[in-house]
């Protein structure tokens, strides 16, 4: 028995077969070009397995995942060039009569963190899991299911309290300029201080500014969800960055709601290398067979 | 067979029974005065009834609401003078052999809402509920259960972007000062303008400015949980001001994220006089029987 695992982000598509204990048999990385070539490219790396028995993708996106809507399946309207109203779901299930599960790119991760994690802890729950990046997305499992009725959430975009020191800039949200995501995705480097993240020490401010704005998000999923944890990915998440988020959480709560030990609460992904969106999909598209 | 219901505010208890309709067939009010004094009323009040099958009852909090906490039924740390670490819903119990729902007031609520709504609309699945009043709370419901695991949603303390015409206030919340309910609550009326909520013209630009802060939270409330409509109730919201906040609203989301006609999706209560909590107890106490 083989499961398929199909990662699709912005600039890589992560396509991963495993067994039903989730781990990994063979994998494939293939570039984000256009729809119809990134999509064949995918259908033709499945067709190899003849064992496959279900696949779970977990799309960049806005994607469609009402399952009574019309694009139900569909990239919506998404600022990569070529891929809005794509019919992802739809193409995949022409080339193969398998259980296909969809969902986003974040759900991915958070239902792999969640599978995990409750190996350690069969008492994890729900789980809130931002990544960082590019962008800012947002999944979260409440009592072991995914959230989200209408539509996926989009926490990316919550409004914030300002930081005193940051007022001046204007945020860079093409919808909302300063919401979560105009104020610390990873192109806010640039916008800032001209220079890309990686280039700019932990000790600039701008790393505190940001850590406010993050902890304002934690704080807001805290008080709506009370989460077992909150996990933060993403190319613009690190281990002294999470420590002041940490900080700044601890001192926006003041005590007020108790999550225990900030350390284990706020976190990053337990499954490294990026690892989380795969088991997850294992586990999703495992999940169509039973 | 008789339903009651005990909807424990901070300056009244409704208590009331009810029949398997929910209709409400008596129903007093007790001035919340020292817990002996008023849940010795409550005592004697359902008392009378001994066709009383189960109770439900939704209090002021915070409370402990996770079932295998030591204090699970407890009124917990309130700001209400003599109210801390009293056992509620232990108290009933000595005296009631019944089984008895506990939750909290904008819970029970929020069910009333979606019990109401749902027979009108067997699609809604996930309503968010707001209370501003004396202070701001939030009840959630999703795929028909309660959100909240660690404990019950706080989302009157999330911070917010400050109104530029607001900078001045501080906000009255102890804990956060600036949060939701240190901006919004009935008595910052008071503390920005020296009057009474009621005294307050709705001309008064104070209130463009509490509708840019309410509308945020409706904004966070929609990009996490994604719900069918968010409600609002409580002294300080009037279909003026519910105006005013989706204006705000719809300016802030800027067409992101579509929530169909604003008017049914922000919305007053469906149930009049304050009337949900009192439904929603009916059938919570009920779900209990079967």
């Amino acid at each position: 028995m083989l499961l398929g695992s199909i990662e699709a982000g912005g600039t890589k598509f992560i396509c991963a077969v495993g067994n039903k204990k989730y781990e990994t048999i063979d994998c494939e990385r293939i570039p984000t070009t256009t729809p119809d070539e990134t999509l064949e490219k995918a259908v033709k790396y499945f067709k190899q397995f003849k064992d496959l028995e279900s696949i779970s993708i977990s799309s960049f996106g806005p994607i469609e995942l009402r399952k009574d809507a019309k694009k139900y399946g569909y990239i919506t309207e998404t600022p990569k060039i070529g891929w809005s109203d794509v019919n992802f779901l739809g193409t995949m299930k022409q080339h193969f009569d398998l259980p296909i599960y969809w969902t986003t790119d974040v759900n991915g991760s958070v239902y792999g963190e969640y599978i995990n994690l409750k190996k350690q802890n069969s008492k994890i729950n729900s789980i809130v899991y931002y990544t960082v990046g590019t962008g800012v997305g947002a999944g979260i499992i409440f009592n072991g299911k995914f959230l989200g009725d209408l539509g996926h959430p989009e926490m990316g975009h919550i409004k914030l309290k300002r930081h005193p020191d940051d007022l001046d800039f204007d945020g860079i949200c093409p919808y909302h300029k300063d919401c979560l995501e105009g104020l610390v995705s990873g192109p806010t480097f640039e916008a800032r201080l001209g220079k890309k993240g990686f280039e700019v020490p932990i000790t600039n401010h701008v790393w505190d500014i940001m850590a406010y704005y993050v902890a304002q998000a934690a704080l807001q999923a805290t008080l709506t969800i009370r989460p077992n944890c909150i996990i933060f990915g993403g190319g613009v998440v690190n281990e002294k960055f999470l420590d002041k988020i940490r900080f700044e959480f601890t001192k926006m709560m003041n005590g007020y709601v108790n999550v225990g030990n900030v350390n284990k609460y706020i976190r990053k992904p337990s499954i490294s290398e990026n690892g989380s969106a795969t088991i997850g999909n294992f586990a999703l598209a495992k999940s169509l067979l039973s």
